[in-house]
């Protein structure tokens, strides 16, 4: 049997950018397009040119993807103007994009109270917008929002509106459940009676999760009959979120009921880089992880209990829906030594660090780690910072050179010229088989100046680390308030373009910024051979 | 139209602790069974009497409920064993509980791979348990683990686990989706099937998150005819959780479909401390709320962008599915990058500040607030540095005193010990009213260093910040690397236990922390009316 084609449409750059505390960057937003068009989501909505600097320069010039389509959010024209005469839309139809996707009232409440205006300019509105850009060669959805509240309403303008849409020639008309008050049951009712006008390939839903049901109210409007779902990587959105993509993927992809029914544009190679793809988007926004998120969390394939436990031992399948591996998680059992130990060993495999399963070593590996961990490291997102924790633990790291001292300044004050300058120094001194080196820097602050000074001059390593860069620096606050415990993960890159993260945790920011500096220089001398 | 009665089972306590990271104490325990309790829970499971030490000491004495029953968590009798013979069994039956909720399985795969007996036996021992448990006097229950996988593979012995239950005399038999992977649509069916067989009114709903969709799984059951749900507070629970009772409850009460049809224990009243009882658990388990949680979330309720800010504020239904004080929550419109004139004009209504809409220094406030967020700047998460923002450019702030000059040190050496040893030192000079102050602190951190020194002696205004405190700081880097911005919020706490968060921006960390930490200071003397 041949399956139907559903279609993926991303919001995250326009819908999830409405986050509270979201507020991305041109250049966040290029890495997030890229990984979208990676994964193979059909559409992503790059944001609303016109509306801000930012949305503008992104549409300013047209992604290069590989699969996806480039679409711009806008609104219908305003009421009372003509398409033509309207410099919002005129922005719009020319930003460089493959499609657009317009937003319009479809709730005959909303056209009154939120726009002021009649039902017939609203549906006007809808028709002028939709044939300008269709006019205008671009592929064209319409967002109509508050359609199922709408539609309860009065049905009769809420399908109108739709109809409007798709008479005037939009490739798409998204049923958007804007509040996300509707329960599945309705959507899926509505859903049901909005296919009898539209054909379902040419609907789409757009849910949010004030009810905590944007998932199922998705799926609902897929089993009635919809074609294109909208939502956001990690669910991201205002409020309570859209739509969790996160979630949605695996369930079409894995589940039979939707697997047997349609093809979606990810791949299963691509499926398991889910995991990674959720977690990258947190580092951009510097969020931590939740880890019970539904496939992609970081325990939401980790038992705890005994008995659980046990049987997961015996067969996985008795405690997990799917297999982890497909969305590039992994299984995880908390209880047992034994857990702990494979877990470590797995991980001494994947860095290629030679080991004896029979090394008492191995057990203290286990036991330090689990300290550290508790303690507020990082291994799992500092591969480096593992790597040479193992590496001691099992005894082959040299000591390269040792710090013996180290001294950063920061000082605000006015200048000759009565201005506010501030300046960090540092001054690091350090042994190198004996020979005594001080380095001094300036910075734009004090971790930048102590990583100039530690890298000035390593002696005989100088060469080794010569290519060096940071490139990312992240910092967490393990409890709350200045007194608490400050976690630093660098990230670095060398001269071929390696890149290393390493961690550091103290209660003092310099402190644990200087652990993740020193990591990620030493780990860069194990990894270039240099001799002890 | 008489309403039927629905039950809630709260099982925080049992599942809940099985939550990766969450570990309650025996004090946590007393305090979450009250605050159920007096929310209006039906059924508040403790725990597994038995199974480990303090779930054994919080069932030695009952505790003293308005409402609920309280209810202990355990296995049916082993394998092979009478019911006499278990002193498992045997532990449950006496220990301190209104009621026993039993698990066993109700799936044939699971019988013969996890538990390694017949059919047969597990049938003997459900009827043998809750037999046991009825003639010693308790209301019993039976969670039919793996309900749904079992009984899609095969639906008599499934059906035969749960009618064993109920024929023995089980009050209710709880159909569980263990591994949390079924579809709503198949659990409305199968629970429609059950219902032939066993009452409704004698079925109830167990629900993981693992496909985010446990919340629609059990009004699915309830749609089908179950008339108990279990679930936890914030959706605890192991992997992806449990249903969240967060969520349901507002849904059951608020939305017409099930508030029409049914009556639940939480009253309207009760309903409205909703929010508090979701922030309490996270407070006691030293976890940071989800700003975005459906319903008890800080940003259920939030507007960012401007055209739904302006129709907010004609009116808030035209964004709100429910209304925020219902569940003891409160709307909030955001100043953002994406914000209009009229969502700042909001914001100063809400914070009080008097401003003529015909000042022409509205419009230079909107500019700056734009150009300070281009630049980094986050003002919709840093209330009180818009409020100052505000002040000063409608000509409002005085000049309390001024930093003329600071410096912090970090320096790390050997001590006499020979021990590693990271100092932080900071001095400050204050300039109040033409007198020159000096002050000099430690800190285990730069930041701490510097605000300790601060805020050590500001002269005639000392007074109003002693009780001034730092609770939260966090910090973001903009771009990567350690050249990029740093962006400081600082959330601070008075003696009144008020809290407000500054913001601060800069390449150089320490100025950014500096910035919001001046920010905070004034605000507090600001907020308490100093002279100037």
């Amino acid at each position: 049997m041949s399956r139907e084609r559903l279609y993926l449409f991303d919001t995250t750059l326009r819908d999830g950018a409405q986050t509270n505390g979201v507020d991305f960057t041109l250049h966040d937003k290029r890495i997030i397009a890229d990984m979208l068009d990676d994964l193979g989501i059909d559409y992503i909505e790059g944001g609303y040119p016109g509306a801000n600097p930012s949305d503008t320069e992104f549409f300013a010039a047209k992604p290069k993807f590989e699969h996806a389509k480039f679409t711009a959010f806008g609104m219908t024209r305003r009421p009372g103007r003509s398409a033509s005469n309207d410099p919002g839309l005129a922005a719009l139809i020319e930003a460089k994009a493959d499609a657009i996707c317009f937003v319009a009232k479809s709730s005959e409440y909303q056209v009154r109270v939120a726009l002021e205006t009649t039902n017939e300019e609203n549906l006007a509105s809808i028709r002028d917008s939709v044939g300008a850009a269709k006019a205008a060669g671009r592929e064209v959805m319409l967002d109509c929002e508050h359609f199922f509240d709408g539609y309860k309403e009065n049905p009769q303008f809420a399908l109108a509106c739709a109809k409007a849409a798709y008479e005037s020639g939009a490739r798409w008309v998204v049923l958007c459940d804007t509040n996300g008050g509707t329960m599945p049951n309705e959507i899926e009712a509505i859903v049901g009676e909005v296919v009898k006008h539209i054909p379902g390939d040419h609907v789409g839903i757009h849910t949010h999760n004030d009810t905590e049901q944007a998932v199922a109210n998705s799926l609902a409007a897929v089993r009635a009959g919809a074609r294109q779902i909208q939502g956001t990587l990690n669910g991201l959105g205002e409020r309570c979120g859209n739509a969790n993509l996160c979630s949605l993927i695996p369930t079409l992809k894995l589940k039979k009921e939707f697997a047997d029914k349609f093809e979606i544009g990810v791949s299963q190679e691509k499926l398991a880089t889910l995991v990674h793809a959720s977690r990258a988007l947190d580092d951009i926004l510097n969020r931590a992880p939740d880890r019970h998120a539904p496939y992609v969390g970081e325990s939401a394939f980790v038992t705890k209990t005994g008995i659980h436990a046990s049987a997961v031992l015996k067969d996985p399948q008795t405690y997990e829906h799917v297999a982890p591996e497909a969305i590039g998680n992994h299984r995880k059992v908390l209880v047992s030594d034994q857990a702990g130990r494979s877990n470590v060993i797995a991980e001494l495999e994947r860095a290629g660090i030679p080991f004896d399963k029979n090394d008492p070593k191995l057990t203290r590996l286990v036991e330090e780690m689990k300290e550290k961990e508790a303690a507020g490291y990082a291994y799992e997102s500092a591969d480096a910072s593992f790597d040479l924790l193992a590496r001691r633990t099992l005894g082959k790291v040299p000591d390269y050179f040792r710090v013996v001292q180290f001294d950063v300044n920061v000082e605000q004050r006015y200048n000759a010229l009565a201005q506010r300058v501030t300046v960090a120094m540092a001054v690091v001194k350090v042994d190198v088989a004996g020979e005594m080196l001080i380095s001094a820097a300036e910075g734009n602050g004090p971790v930048n100046a102590l990583d100039v000074a530690l890298r000035k001059d390593l002696g005989k390593y100088q060469r080794y680390i010569e290519g060096l860069r940071l490139v990312d620096y992240r910092v967490r606050i393990l409890n709350g308030g200045t007194e608490a415990v400050t976690r630093v993960l660098i990230e670095s890159e060398d001269e071929a373009g390696e890149r290393w993260t390493t961690v550091g945790v103290s209660p003092n920011i310099i402190d644990a910024s200087f652990q993740a500096l020193m990591d990620s220089v030493v780990y860069k001398l194990v990894k270039s051979n240099a001799p002890a």
